[in-house]
């Protein structure tokens, strides 16, 4: 990881939460670092030793500033990490960074040394706790309105109906969305049948876990929050109770091919 | 983790392959278990003390025999670790184990307790390594037409194309699969532009890893082998040279949205 460049920055995921699940790379990372961006309290949960790093914080909602910051201090010469949690380069910093790093074209940025070291997402960790509902083909869906219109989230919303895919649903509801992810139900509804497993998880990875086996046709936004991930099965994925507890997989064998095939 | 049930089976994803990218709970797991099956070069690549512990090693191709195998001396009372490369939940062992349960009802094999740990996949990997084409919402789909039937591959191609996801390809070519991919490409060149990034990563997180940038016009299976990992940008993704490397990224403003929103 040695460069002679001006500066370094490393985009590094944490994972969902729990120390035990952030790659020894990430922890790595951010004792390289000269400057670490991000919030404060999930780093210290981290690694107690990363708090005598110099430390950037920003509000919610400031993650323009949070960019430009850390790319303006590695120009500097510095390395710096910036922190996400889950997957640096999923929903997260990493794009925009390179989105204004390429729309402004500034020579001191486009000189960095730009490292990545990737996150267990949300939805994984959701899918690991319930069985492997991901077991089969499946797409990520953030149902945010606020950078992106609502048309492309229905032309998303049609094309994982259409390919029957499992369908991880980001972002599902805010304070100030509250229908769409009904309107998502409904849509996969006409694809896929009622009973079809769905899983919510609430606060993956962070005290005061949860996990929700139902059906899409229980499916209802009130009973999800934004501090909620969500996963539907395909038109295969099915439920099973283990030990008392409902588990839920997608198969990899579909119609005509059947499970004694794998030997 | 503690349990009163007959045993226990531990499904651990080791992520790409360095060990600096499996998350600490996977290796905890590993050498909780009384039993390893899996393939032992890996293992023993994450950890040599692991040496010691006792091992089952499958050919490829023996998926079945390799899941019955830990369901069968979990169920004996031992606590066992079914090792995966990735997410054991995704395109992995995860979802046969579930399934064999479900589909043969056997009392012992219900009453186990089923631990997934989740790892950090190939796509993830390809991901961080040449940006974050993954910034917005993306699918993955195996090309893999051995369990599942060729009409299912293309419904899930043209669900991916319709709702414009960045797309990961699974074993997208094999010595007997020569043709796909590139039915893949034109498939998608119908509905987004010759010069969409498209990422090809050989060997990820192993001994001569290379990570490839071009286009979706200039894809083609030939160069392509069962070794790979292939992502396929969204109609908004972009290729930027940033420290003489090219980077990819996919933005998650859209057209009428801008990068000043975030702010």
């Amino acid at each position: 990881m040695e460069s002679n460049l001006t500066g370094r920055l490393l985009l590094v995921g944490t994972g969902p939460g729990a120390a035990n699940l952030t790659a020894p790379a990430a922890i790595e990372a951010l004792h390289e670092a000269d400057l670490l961006i991000g919030y404060g309290l999930y780093i210290d949960l981290l690694d107690p030793d990363l708090s005598a790093k110099n430390r950037l914080d920003f509000e919610l909602g400031q993650e323009t500033e949070r960019c430009r910051a850390a790319l303006d201090h590695a120009a500097k010469g510095q390395t710096v990490a910036l922190v996400c949690s889950g997957d640096s380069g999923i929903y997260a910093m990493g794009a925009l960074v390179f989105e204004l790093v390429d729309k402004e074209q500034r020579p001191e940025w486009l000189a960095l040394d730009i490292v990545s070291v990737p996150g267990i997402t949300a939805m994984q960790t959701l899918s690991n706790r319930v069985g492997a509902p991901m077991g089969h083909d499946f797409c990520a869906i953030s149902m945010s309105d606020l950078l992106t219109p609502w048309d492309t989230i229905v032309q998303r919303l049609e094309g994982a109906a259409l390919g029957d895919f499992v369908v991880g649903f980001y972002n599902p509801v805010s304070k100030k969305r509250d229908w769409q992810l009904n309107f998502a139900r409904d849509l996969l509804l006409k694809h896929r049948s009622a009973d079809t497993p769905v899983i919510i998880g609430r606060n993956l990875g962070r005290d005061g876990e949860t996990v929700t086996v139902l059906t899409l046709g229980e499916l209802e936004a009130a009973n999800v929050d934004m501090f909620c991930v969500v996963i539907v099965g395909s038109s295969q994925s099915q439920t099973i109770e283990i030990a008392g507890t409902p588990r839920v997989y997608t198969p990899r064998g579909y119609a005509k091919k059947n499970v004694e095939e794998w030997s």
